[in-house]
């Protein structure tokens, strides 16, 4: 795929195409009636099958957990549905896999929910499904219940899906905002801004000379190397709406902290930077959905990097700022000229449905 | 409140009225900034208060679970969003609610995630909340996460919710469609058909002499309370979308059992029925969202019915039918002259966003 044009070998299902009456979703696909049975059984189970889910109970039974249990939600809504390196499904599994294990839990099981417009392709969502299925897969997770209703044409923006999520934070991990003190390094595991300006670019049919692809990807792995390392990491937490600025900031805040950012360190490709000066953007405030950040002990700071580097996930690792007792609640980025501004908040919506 | 009007005492708000500097959703809302930090603060922390949701991390920390855990998921698109009985809002907590006790769980905790159209009045979304904090309260549970997108004006009809819910299911209760056997009785816990027709009416402008008030209502406590009296419950079910008819037939088709139900024992109210009639519709496939269906043994059926009628939600409880060895995977209805019909599985939808 280049360009933004996308080719059909990108698409290639993983689960056998279901051979169905229709093409589009009608609304009695949503009606708890037979032609719901039929959705759910030849187009969501054989892509998320697993035995949990398979009982087809109105709520999937867990063995007893291990440890304090993490729980998340999130909705989402992405326009569009398809942009190059993802689509919503693995975006949706992704994005709740993410906020499970940033609070260093190990996720289990997801639910997910879809809410379908009338008349939306059946085989976009055998697309859909079938990433949600390979995302769950490869974050090591079960989708074990589910929901799914259709609204009439017009009601929706074709589908919208929203995944909870369950995962058990061991015993010895404690995570939060309180935990950062002065002295604390930022670390950042990759480039940042893909997945917005991904999302973007595939909105406006722009086209830059390479495409930028969406960094949407499940980072528990990565937090499992990390902790393999250190326990000495105090917070952490994807960049997703309000990226790395509106992260920071909550940490700032949160902890009554300072945190400044060393403006050269903070990787971007040169194509982000490209598009983003094209649209008058600042990377600092786009969408991620594959990157973390991490605040943790200076002194630990450098093997948590390293060991970063060799997940695939986390190669461009680097720490790109410190904690401060100055300027407590706020995020200020220095430039090579030794200059320091005020990194704000993000007031408004700088990417409408970005995820 | 009579013949559809509403009047004002039925929206008396729990949570103080917040003060804000707009009337409407923004889109801003949803893009992580201050927004919706504010939206965060101001409206939904006073309704869902509790220390677990104020952290306000990505995801909920909850101590460790002391058994097996139920897990379930449902998005709400209900039109119109305020319908006599109860709201969008309402119906979302107590349907997840009830999603969860159905397994003999013990619910504890809620997420909630919110699609709001850009434009939405805050007001309405005030009322939404507050019924959502009042349904958790009286179900005692808590809302300990969640998540708020905004699409643009047009991309989705006013608000839709997802909850998903996370419930302890004690060491000695198993429940299941598979421990169903010939001999059991039904037992239904009230008047069915109302929720739907509820929705209906309002949606239509439809006057009655009487209005007909929605069932929604968390049953929790009712299911306590059947457990206080027996262990031989069997199987349960709330039978909302596709109605009595749907879960039954479910029900019949997974245990590859016959049930028989005798049609004038199934309590219908004289305005569902009315309303029914004029739209031409069988209260048997219309949702309920307060009501539940049971399968017990026949020995304990006539004490659980019992100590069902002493709980308000339970009052008109009673047993409809019976389990039987014929007809395996079928439903059947016994009129009073002893006409045995098949009650078939819905196929298509009787009533699109009626949840």
């Amino acid at each position: 795929m280049k360009n933004g044009t996308m080719e059909n070998d990108d698409f290639a299902l993983s689960c056998p195409t279901p051979i169905l009456n229709y093409d589009t979703i009608q609304l009695a696909h949503g009606a708890g009636g037979r032609l719901s049975a039929e959705l759910i059984e030849k187009v969501f189970l054989p892509c998320f099958e697993n035995e949990i889910l398979l009982k087809l109970e109105d709520q999937a039974q867990l063995e007893k957990p291990n440890g304090r249990i993490a729980f998340t939600t999130d909705s989402f809504v992405v326009s569009p549905i398809f942009f190059p390196g993802g689509n919503i499904g693995d975006l949706a599994v992704n994005g709740t896999v993410n906020d499970i294990c940033m609070s260093g839990a190990i996720p289990l099981y997801l639910s997910v929910g879809f809410i379908i417009e009338e008349g939306f392709e059946v085989s976009e969502l055998c697309r859909i499904v079938d990433s949600m299925g390979k995302a769950a897969k490869t974050a090591g997770v079960r989708i074990v219940t589910g929901d799914t209703k259709v609204v009439n044409r017009g009601s929706c923006d074709k589908i919208f899906i929203n995944t909870s999520g369950i995962g058990v934070i061991p015993n010895d991990i404690n995570l939060g905002a309180g935990y950062i003190k002065p002295g604390d390094k930022v670390i950042l595991s990759g480039t940042i801004a893909d997945h917005g300006m991904s999302v973007m670019t595939a909105r406006d049919g722009l086209s830059f000379e390479s495409r930028i692809n969406s960094d949407t990807a499940g980072l528990n792995y990565l937090v499992r190397d990390m902790f393999k390392v250190s326990k000495k990491i105090h917070a952490m937490r994807d960049p997703t709406r309000g990226g790395v600025a509106a992260i920071l900031n909550e940490f700032a805040r949160s902890s009554n902290t300072g945190i400044r950012l060393f403006e050269e360190t903070i990787p971007v490709s040169d194509e982000v930077k490209g598009a983003c000066e094209l649209l008058g953007l600042d990377p600092l405030y786009v969408a991620n959905e594959g990157k973390l950040i991490a605040i943790t002990a200076s002194e630990d700071a450098g093997k948590i990097v390293e060991k970063m580097q060799c997940n695939d996930l986390g190669k461009k690792a680097c720490i790109i700022g410190e904690v401060t007792d100055e300027n407590a609640g706020k995020v200020t980025l220095r430039n090579i000229y030794g200059i320091e501004r005020i990194l704000d908040m993000p007031i408004g919506e700088q990417l409408p449905r970005i995820c």
